[in-house]
């Protein structure tokens, strides 16, 4: 069999299971936003890596070295968030051609430096290796929580609402609109959310001490692929509701589509990074604090329901719409 | 400035200074085998991460998909085992071209799950992905550690004695004899030393117990390379005493090289993963209860001087000896 057939996630299942149990000290492997490992009674270290390959997940010519180093960092430091733990530091390893022009690398690494050093978090070593012809860039996070306070992936239970952070669809609109060659100037706010994200670390914080969602994740495949992750780890269903997807000024500006695509970036772009978490009815009085709290829009866009594996999206009639593109799929 | 003309230890310089510092939980950044933070009073965690590329770092045809596994895990727990830690659990990162037969990735990952098992280390996550030709294997190892027990680079003085584990220089010999086309079944021992590397993990948390190093590397690039790590750090120097480099006796009986030749790839030669220590003189008494709780050699091979950055190489008759190819280097 190759891998091709096999995809990304069934694979990624077939180590989890060969992994295998029996490690004390992992509270979490294979199977959410980031690792969990007990560091003290009451502490717990999480771990996180994610890779950017040239050609695949970046082009040069469509970025500046010093957004790239950003978004390296940006998308790690989402998947601590996640999981509702503080980021604390990063290795980051980087396979580059030789003839890479030095100013590339340095303006990479402040990019990364200075998003990290944002959240507080230090760049502690690497490894710089010379690749064949194209560059390769995997970042490693390991950050904090205490360990009653992490948010899974597994724990939504029927009934319970389902919240987004931010807006929806700015990242993949602003990419799409990108290669249809519309001037950059027009659309400067959605090309942002794409080459810049802004992980919600603050956010993913106040919703752990708040132990106000019953699970989490961060948005980078799209809303629908993401959430089901959350659906499978807690073998639930969902549903979600057109009308209540958060959809920004620039958005709707912009996205004049027919009326049955007009959510198709909203619910299937991916690397929003925003934070998907499900709130138990009896705590959703708090979400206004949380917002509050957050400075920016927490909606609530669907909820939970208890027929497993079940993910249907509701128009304003409370028709069921079927969307087929559910995310990327890197194989 | 094209990146080839800076060279790897250049360009680590560089980053490793505009990293810089304001990071209270960050013991060591950047500069040492593995980084060391903060996690409790007593505790701290380290974390480590090699790359290594297909073409550049291994050939596909020169070892198996299983071996090729372990050694990604051996060369991280060396790491740990530098800094006197215990590995907990590490991610791995890998690109692989879409073509890649399963097999080969379920193997590969075979290789990495047992060799981390045999030392209490779980596989806890990770990120595939397809790269466009060639295969990137990045794994990031985390450890723990007592706080006052690590073992740094910066801590050798003149006079401490220079010590290695096990012998040097075969995984280098094994290496070039396999290139020269020498037959596998007589150079077994060889080239397993380099395909199937042993991390010194249970020796480097022997000599952290024992308080017996006051600075330690593991040696990856070459005896000499490394050794240099340490002076650096240390603000030393240090002679190496030829005669005492410990040979195994494969190495002894395939390289039979002219007598200036017959050092070479001891000195040299990287991937030995030995531990690399400096022991104050009023310790030395102790070494032979490390090699007894070890069980395999633990040889004193030299000592540290005052003069910083000397490094020489004296012969039986205390005659300096001059070596042009000292460890290798990525760019």
């Amino acid at each position: 069999m190759e891998l091709k057939k096999l995809g990304e996630f069934g694979l990624i299942e077939k180590i989890a299971r060969s992994a295998g149990a029996g490690f004390p000290a992992v509270i979490k492997g294979i199977g959410d936003d980031a690792a969990v490992v007990r560091s003290s009674k009451t502490q717990c270290q999480l771990l996180t890596t994610d890779t950017l390959i040239e050609g695949i997940h970046f082009e040069r010519a469509l970025t500046t070295p010093y957004l790239l180093g950003k978004k390296c960092i940006a998308v790690n430091l989402s998947d601590i968030a996640a999981m509702g733990g503080t980021p604390v530091c990063f290795v980051v390893s980087l396979s580059i051609p030789p003839k890479t022009p030095y100013e590339f690398i340095h303006k990479l690494y402040q990019g990364m430096i200075h998003r990290a050093r944002a959240f507080g978090v230090s760049l502690v070593g690497g490894d710089t290796t010379g690749s064949r012809d194209h560059m390769v860039i995997t970042v490693t996070v390991l950050g904090t929580a205490r360990t009653d306070r992490v948010i899974y992936r597994h724990g939504a239970r029927a009934g319970d609402r389902i919240y987004v952070t931010g807006f929806l669809g700015d990242a993949a609109l602003g990419l799409l609109l990108l290669q249809r060659g519309k001037a950059l100037s027009r659309i400067r706010l959605l090309v942002a959310k794409h080459l810049d994200p802004m992980p919600r670390v603050a956010e993913g914080n106040t919703i752990s001490r708040m132990r106000l969602a019953s699970s989490m994740i961060d948005i980078s495949d799209g809303l629908l692929a993401d959430l089901r992750h959350i659906l499978k780890e807690s073998q639930a269903g969902a549903q979600i509701w057109l009308n209540h997807l958060p959809l920004s000024p620039q958005y709707r500006q912009h996205w004049q589509e027919g009326a049955d695509d007009r959510y198709v970036p909203a619910l299937c772009g991916g690397e929003d990074y925003e934070l998907l978490f499900t709130v138990p009815l009896d705590k959703q009085k708090r979400v206004a604090a949380l917002e509050q709290a957050c400075g920016i829009p927490v909606t609530c866009i669907g909820e939970i329901t208890a027929k497993q594996g079940a993910l249907k999206v509701l128009d304003e009639q409370n028709r069921e719409v079927a969307y087929g593109k559910e995310g990327f799929t890197h194989f």
